[in-house]
């Protein structure tokens, strides 16, 4: 039985709307992931997070491999269970750690020596170990380790770390061992098309649950992201969801939901939350909240936003709140930050369900 | 019509059960009020408060006054408003805070210039400000402007302070204009008995609405902070609520309302939620969450209690959460710490009604 059910697909762009399928429920996509890396959304309780519509939750290999380690995890009764979370959670390989947190690395092909970025102490990671690790962790939908390059990258370092990245997925697959957890292949290849899809077409062959498209958003830019995109997904198979990893801005994510991606994480809501930075979907954009221009604005953040801070709180209140370092304030804009993204997807979900979804998103994005 | 109504009295103690009308709705007594000097309980959302069982929050005049200022509460709707709090609130006169966060303080009869702890800009407080300061904030109840001593002073300066405190009082009842509110006198004279009676007594000469005691757990120990409190309470009227101010530990709490104490505030909860200290009832007393001792514990803080904490989530997720520098230890610490407390006055209040405080306090008071 598939794990994937396409509902619709948008008769003008590559758009589709589904079900995913996990051991801890079911999942609509479009889907949007808060960001727990080390087993929490930074000051949002999994109650709060449940009330912003969040399903599906990111948590990562890297950061709990070294703190509070996978033993102690288990230990503690499993990621779930440590999270206070028991609804789907994805786990990233720790990949993208390893290479952006370690400028120590030492790589080949058989795997990565790093440098903890906590304490300095050495760690070996490799495809077996980063996915039975996962197989340990228990979350729902699993990575496979993957060697992300930076956008600044030569060619055949690039090509290297495609080809290694195949060999890696070759072997996490055949690690895997829980087939109760789905594991998903990730796309390298930076901007560069032809690599792209040989990647693409390797993992295809390997037929992973889902497939991932990894190192965009690292300075690319969003025309060159989305076009990237658009060309891998256009030879991803069309009954496996396709996920997005780390983007992004709500006008990334409506392009790449028109270019067939169905599931992203970012840590956008919430960082920008703890810097007092709100999104809003009015047409004078964002808010930043540390303005003295809120010192008197009884308004919330978005007029209509049914999120628990613009239920109960001001603008005045929140500019309070960062101006004398209460710990309310970065947590009532995450709180908003993170409904504001949820209701973003439930729109793009709501539109794509109406047959709606080209239209509403050229409006968007003209904006 | 009274405010305060009493239920019962305890006959083996000072003790006793009541019930305090606000124009924010109704307290039962006795009754722990959470922190939020700056108009928020540290990590904490009021609907998070609501469900540890809090009814009434303390915020501060001094803080409010200093950030975001008096106008700035007002324009934002006032201090229900801002806080996104719509139960009752009290808030102290800020006399406490010119003393023990102001060094440069400059005293006499009239009033106090002192310079903000912030910036340094100077600021004058006397009785009439710091009364129609909190008129405008609005709080259902409010304090007299009082002169703190440090438990360290000569007797001629408490004296004067004692003094002072008392013909502030009498100007503070006299500026206050907002009938609304709950105005209650506060009785200064650190473990002087004469003293204290002599404050009291003028005090009540004044009617107020209720009266506290200020000016303990400054250092001068459990035993005799009660001694002083049982002294004071002895020479207040029977049908007014009495509020011990800034106390305390739960064995302070439970020796005072053996000594006919109704009302109280501490820091303690939060404080040392954020400390990663967690409070107990069991015999082996409070848990310090850093401790490597809980890596591997998968029971929640106290086995039994019903707050969001320990229904959800086990000492080595909690102790996970500090080690890694995550929020949601201080926020989850301090939710657990504050509906310990609140159990334990629920608990108070209980016995009080089985007419069993007595023994109960006795065992308690042992342990």
């Amino acid at each position: 039985m598939s794990n994937f059910e396409i509902f619709s697909t948008d008769c003008r762009s590559a758009a589709r709307r589904g079900l995913l399928t996990t051991p801890h429920g079911k999942v609509e996509t479009p889907v949007f992931m808060p960001v727990g890396s080390a087993g929490a959304v930074k000051g949002i309780t999994p109650q709060q997070l449940e009330e912003t519509g969040s399903v599906l939750v990111l948590a990562n290999t890297y950061h709990l491999l070294l703190r509070p380690g996978i033993e102690a995890v288990e230990k503690a009764g499993g990621l779930h269970k440590l999270m206070g979370w028991n609804k789907p959670i994805l786990t990233d390989s720790g990949g993208y750690q390893v290479f952006s947190l370690s400028p120590l690395a030492k790589i080949d092909d058989e795997g990565v020596e790093f440098a903890s970025h906590i304490d300095g102490a050495k760690i070996y990671l490799n495809a077996e170990i980063a996915t039975r690790i996962q197989n340990r962790l228990g979350a729902d939908i699993i990575m496979c380790f993957d060697q992300c390059t930076p956008f600044s990258c030569s060619d055949p370092q690039l090509k290297k770390a495609v080809e290694r990245t195949m060999q890696w997925a070759k072997r996490a697959k055949e690690a895997h061992n829980n087939p109760d957890q789905l594991l998903f292949g990730i796309v390298q290849g930076g901007i560069d098309l032809p690599l792209r899809e040989l990647c693409a077409g390797e993992l295809v062959e390997l037929d992973f649950d889902g497939f991932a498209i990894g190192g965009l958003s690292v300075g690319e830019g969003h025309e060159d992201m989305i076009r990237t995109v658009s060309g891998t997904t256009r030879v991803l198979p069309e009954d496996k969801p396709r996920y997005l990893m780390g983007v992004g801005t709500p006008a990334d994510i409506i392009a790449a939901v028109k270019a067939g991606v169905d599931m992203f994480d970012c840590v956008l809501p919430t960082r920008n939350g703890r810097n007092a930075f709100a999104f809003t979907g009015a047409e004078s954009g964002p808010l930043r909240l540390r303005n003295s221009a809120y010192i008197n604005d009884p308004s919330p953040i978005e007029v209509g936003c049914d999120c628990y801070c613009c239920r109960n709180f001001s603008r005045a209140a929140l500019r309070h709140f960062f101006n004398v370092g209460e710990m309310l304030g970065p947590i009532l804009v995450s709180l908003h930050n993170l409904r504001f993204y949820q209701r973003l997807m439930a729109r793009i979900r709501q539109v794509l369900k109406e047959n709606k979804f080209a239209e509403w998103a050229e409006e968007q994005l003209r904006k």
